[in-house]
């Protein structure tokens, strides 16, 4: 080798150096990240299981396949409501849910699902993004190594299935009805016997007389899982006006992710829970067109006004109390109030005057 | 230098060549792709300004940087009603605007927006997302170089500020009106001279008589503008129900993307317009609240039933006229009328009965 040679070939290999120090930070940004997420759901489960779907195509197609999500199905898990737990030790990275799912185990989670005479879907994301409802969720979570963030909405849920029309408020007394969350506790209160039961076991359970009376979802989930057949009684909502499903990550495994995933993350989840939002809308408008024709033994029915009366009667009471007894839920309770208060005149003025409007039309 | 380092030097070459040829790969990846959007709206203009700006610190944060959105307001680019040409054109990459805003040019964009006695917004983006809605709209915006996109929904709008009040439909002959999109038509219909203004032009506007009356948006963003102080009266809204505004890509552009950033785009514009249909929904609350103490002039007031009947015959009469001028103009107007009439059965089992069964409370 000549001097000459030898010297071009070091300028070569020093210039090559500098390049690949400059590529070799791109190489360490571009480590896959693979996250496990567990749903409270069954496989294939509609709606709610395609909302991980789709939350997990859109971070895995705008990381560039970077970050990984494996969701697994409680039919994988086994552990449809334990999806808190596993989050929060880390066995899993991820979980979709519904907060009121753990009132049991951490009571203020209560208030981040929906609330019966509560907040209807726009007034509730109102609240979630610029009412405060976020931080108070990061308040109750953080302490559990947990980030919530909203998961996807129904929109208003049906009252749900009975066996036996309700008349009056006797016909609620001893009545084993699936309820979950504050709702159940009003339904209590009134003598009913409220438990939750996860979506694969529901329709069992009503069969074997486990439950007389069970509320799901509504049309966009309801009539696939073949409650009418037990229990042809379906009755409007009122317990649960905009129930936000939820996802969560483990705080650890949140904190330890680049900040451009992090994002990616943080936005996929908010626009999966959106596009349930509408997909929930969608299905609803769809299903409910068809039932009539497909499902003609469904009777559709409202709670008689005194049952009405005093369900809302014990609502307000069950609220006074919960905030008596914890000044964190006094806290959110509080903040969901004045909250509903300015934005339902709003939600009157707007959409509910204009569908007025069109009354007949 | 010895054979044997040589050959060693030649080994740690090639392996390192080896490693740039792989790192080269990202670094071309790493390419910065520096966007110009162009918005109808003047600089720093609330809401429909801060969606522009959610959406491109989506894109940089979730592309690491490889994303550059820089947003110019109608103050830079002085053309507010000048965007679609602009974009079709390349001489912006994108645009935030509204559709119907192009109906002189392309008539078919009038109904990517909102249309009189038509869809709430929940309804209105599942007919984009699951009715056909996207489909029909890159029907009309393809042949034009375009992809359009939702961009962010004002919901329910006010009917207007007016000078006098509207007792009769006399009271709408002659009357001069910034009124944009199909409910323009409606007015025209009925006696009135509809015209569309931008935003930033509409107070000099009426003080200047040259107009009588104006509609804007609603409480989250008319009180701002100072309109109370020239037109006092405030109306409830029928012609409005769920406006979209728009994003819009130059499809050349768009094309030339590579898909994570394109998924990016896409997942950003989709959650910007989603994030505004929220923040407007606060908004409105907020000052719909302070409305009554703020301005106590302001006379809120609906259209007497005569003259909103006469709207909706007007409505229906034209609908009927552009389906049968144009055949895809028909399939629009068949596609939404059809997806509304499912959507509303829905709308007032759910929400609205809701809302009903809690009157007074």
């Amino acid at each position: 080798m000549t001097p000459e040679k030898r010297s071009m070939l070091k300028k070569l290999l020093v210039s090559v150096i500098a390049a690949t120090a400059i590529s070799t930070t791109a190489i360490a940004d571009d480590k896959v990240y693979k996250l496990k997420l567990a749903e409270t759901w069954p496989s294939n489960f509609p709606v709610f299981g395609d909302t991980t779907k789709n939350m997990a195509a859109m971070a895995e197609k705008m990381s560039n396949g970077r970050l990984k999500i494996r969701v697994d199905s409680k039919n994988k898990h086994k552990a449809p409501l334990g999806v808190f737990d596993m989050v929060s030790s880390g066995q899993y990275d991820m979980g979709h849910s519904a907060s009121y799912y753990w009132k049991g185990k951490v009571p203020n989670t209560l208030y981040f699902t929906t609330m019966p005479f509560g907040m209807t879907a726009p007034e509730q994301y109102g609240w979630f993004y610029h009412g405060g409802g976020m931080e108070l969720m990061e308040k109750v979570y953080s302490e559990h190594n947990v980030v919530s963030f909203p998961g996807g909405n129904t929109g208003n849920q049906m009252g749900g299935w009975f066996r036996k029309e309700i008349n009056s408020l006797k016909d609620l007394e001893g009545l084993k009805m699936r309820i979950p969350g504050f709702a159940g506790e009003v339904l209590a209160k009134l003598g009913a016997k409220p438990t939750n039961i996860p979506a694969g076991e529901l329709y069992t359970a009503l069969e074997r007389n486990t439950i007389d009376a069970l509320e799901w979802v509504g049309p966009s989930l309801d009539l696939r899982m073949g409650f009418h057949k037990i229990a042809p009684y379906y009755y409007t909502g009122w317990h649960e006006p905009a129930t936000e499903l939820q996802f969560m990550i483990n705080k650890k495994k949140w904190d330890s992710l680049p900040a451009d995933l992090q994002e990616i993350l943080r936005v996929s989840m908010r626009t999966a829970a959106y596009d349930m939002y509408i997909q929930s809308y969608h299905a609803s408008a769809e299903n409910w067109a068809s039932m009539k024709t497909e499902f003609p033994d469904i009777k559709v029915k409202s709670f008689p006004k005194d049952v009405m009366d005093a369900m809302s009667k014990a609502n307000d009471e069950l609220l006074v109390e919960k905030a008596g007894a914890d000044p964190l839920a006094k806290e959110i309770i509080d903040s969901q109030a004045a909250y509903m208060k300015k934005a339902r005149v709003w939600t009157n003025i707007s959409d509910r005057a204009y569908l007025d409007s069109l009354d007949g039309k």
